[in-house]
């Protein structure tokens, strides 16, 4: 990084189906200077996140659009390096909507100080504590609210949020059955994080598989994607099951309207509750999750792992990779060095 | 009727689209004998129910199909001409799963006596008390669970059930918006039940008038109908708005698949709970719905209205009334005269 200067990535324009880089604009500029009240964070992780694909959609949702011009919207993790603020001090760790940049100015609004002690490393907080393990927790245990003994499913199962539903849904002591994109993150997801069995959506009959995977039926479904998969789910799904709708993947670039499941007649003939979760609602719970994770995480009961990409000039096409499925594990930007004194 | 001679309507095709008279037999037997324990039911008059579609398809529901060949399955009332059993006497009134036919043998099971006092007709109990009005009762209040002044909307709003929900709305302090398919349906819902505002679907833009009708969003849809309805409804849904998924009328004799809703995601974005609905699950929970029907019935706070169909030959025509809206009220069949001594 140059001294003095910030780098960003603005939006330039609503995308179209996948996002391309020219939907950005690099920007340089000088390095703001923290006023009364204010300091400056040098940003080393930025957190990468389906949800972006909405945030940048000029369509009614949970959050108001990112404005065109606006530095894009993203979570990161930083430290700070000056400050004129009485509780961010210089060397505190920072998380929250930071942005894609370099250097953030901030007066502390909707950021946390991170403890630098008790995390093995940085990329703890946006691989398992921060959000992507809340959601997790709170999406199955508060919507899903699976018993011992019950099947769950969960789509893209070796994604971010997917892989920590499922290790949770063992804890609980589910049956877990995981839906994924590659014979790699099936051999992961049942070897190495020990869900019950995996099913390669590209490669095998999904309907097929879940029936026999799923021998007594699904009871709850932790719901990633969307389409396909979700209609699937649906003939197989048991009376007073559960659908924890977390994300609709397949569909976040549609250029077209895109049809809900045909089979939404299972809802009223097996009294299925369905019900939407975004993690922003469980803001002021979030240390009962963050509780329970880093007790699972420091007894090994349960695991992440991070898919690193160098540089904040990656951003942009990096984010693709969410919704090919070409990354291995929570999407990381390393955006500077991640050693703070 | 003849002396000593059952009519019986039996299944015989599994009907495509429409229900047609073809689809069944017309049977007429020798009236059957009660043995020990059993008793005769001569019906009075035979409840018609959209649920019935459902029932003649040969789809995983949450009752098993009729079966080809067996009497077409329907609720009614009926009063007891013979028996043999120790609980059910002649003269007593019973309903229950009695079937298309004018006399039904029973063991009693499934079915329930009703008193012959307290209750001005005998369409009552069809109309309001033993099925409709719990449907519209334990549908909204348990799964709607409607706050005062929150908005709710109701499809098929004049219809047997849509109706009550309105009212209980009324009585819970919502405002009600109701959708129906004609002026006169609209009125009657405005005018006579107090309803706030009517939309007449099949001569009105939906979402401009829901738009307008609903200034402050949509918090509980009770859903009759499905499809594109529906999909209106999730354009203007609140954050954490229920919908209850009662019926899906719209797409009962389709002969294609259906699409789910276009509008989905907002399930997702405004975090909906979207939950099926069958009245079977509240059985053991009826005595609560009939306490209060029976006294806002009483206090003049709830009025239902019955289509009246003479003579049981007539249920297969008159059943489609259902589809395309050409009934007011709740149709019934007259089997025989509701006379009892």
């Amino acid at each position: 990084m140059k001294a003095n200067v910030n780098q960003q990535w603005r939006l330039a324009s609503r995308p179209v189906g996948l996002i391309k880089e020219s939907d950005f604009e690099w920007r340089e500029e000088a390095l703001p200077v923290p006023g009364d009240g204010e300091f400056l964070v040098r940003i080393i992780y930025l957190s990468l996140d389906p949800a972006i694909r909405g945030w940048v959609t000029d369509a009614k949702s949970y959050m108001p659009p990112v404005a065109l011009g606006e530095v894009m919207r993203g979570i990161g993790v930083g430290v700070v390096e000056r400050s004129n603020h009485a509780k961010f001090k210089v060397g505190n760790l920072v998380q929250g909507l930071l942005g894609w940049q370099a250097y953030a100015l901030s007066d502390g609004m909707g950021l946390v100080r991170l403890p630098k002690d008790g995390v093995p490393d940085l990329t703890a907080y946006l691989g398992l504590l921060s959000m992507v393990g809340p959601t997790a927790y709170f999406g199955l245990l508060d919507v899903g609210k699976p018993k011992t003994g019950e099947t769950l499913v969960v789509s893209a199962a070796a994604g971010a949020v997917g892989s920590i539903v499922g290790q949770i849904g063992k804890i609980k002591g589910c049956r877990v059955v995981g839906i994924a994109g590659s014979d790699e993150k099936c051999r992961w997801i049942t070897e190495t994080l020990g869900f019950d069995a995996a099913i390669n959506y590209k490669t095998e009959h999904v309907r097929g598989q879940l029936k026999a995977h799923c021998p007594n039926g699904i009871d709850v479904y932790f719901d990633n994607v969307g389409g396909a998969i979700l209609d699937n789910v649906l003939t197989l799904i048991n009376v007073k099951a559960r659908i924890v709708v977390c994300g609709l993947i397949s569909q976040y670039n549609a250029e077209e309207p895109v049809p809900g499941p045909y089979h939404f007649s299972s809802i009223l003939t097996q009294r299925v509750r369905v019900q939407g979760f975004v993690f922003g609602d469980y803001l002021d719970r979030i240390k009962e999750a963050v509780a329970d994770l880093g007790k699972w995480l420091v007894q090994g009961k349960i695991q992440y792992r991070v898919h690193l990409v160098e540089g904040l000039k990656a951003a942009p096409q990096a984010v693709n990779m969410l919704f090919d499925g070409s990354n291995k594990g929570k999407l990381i930007v390393k955006v500077s060095d991640p050693n703070v004194s």
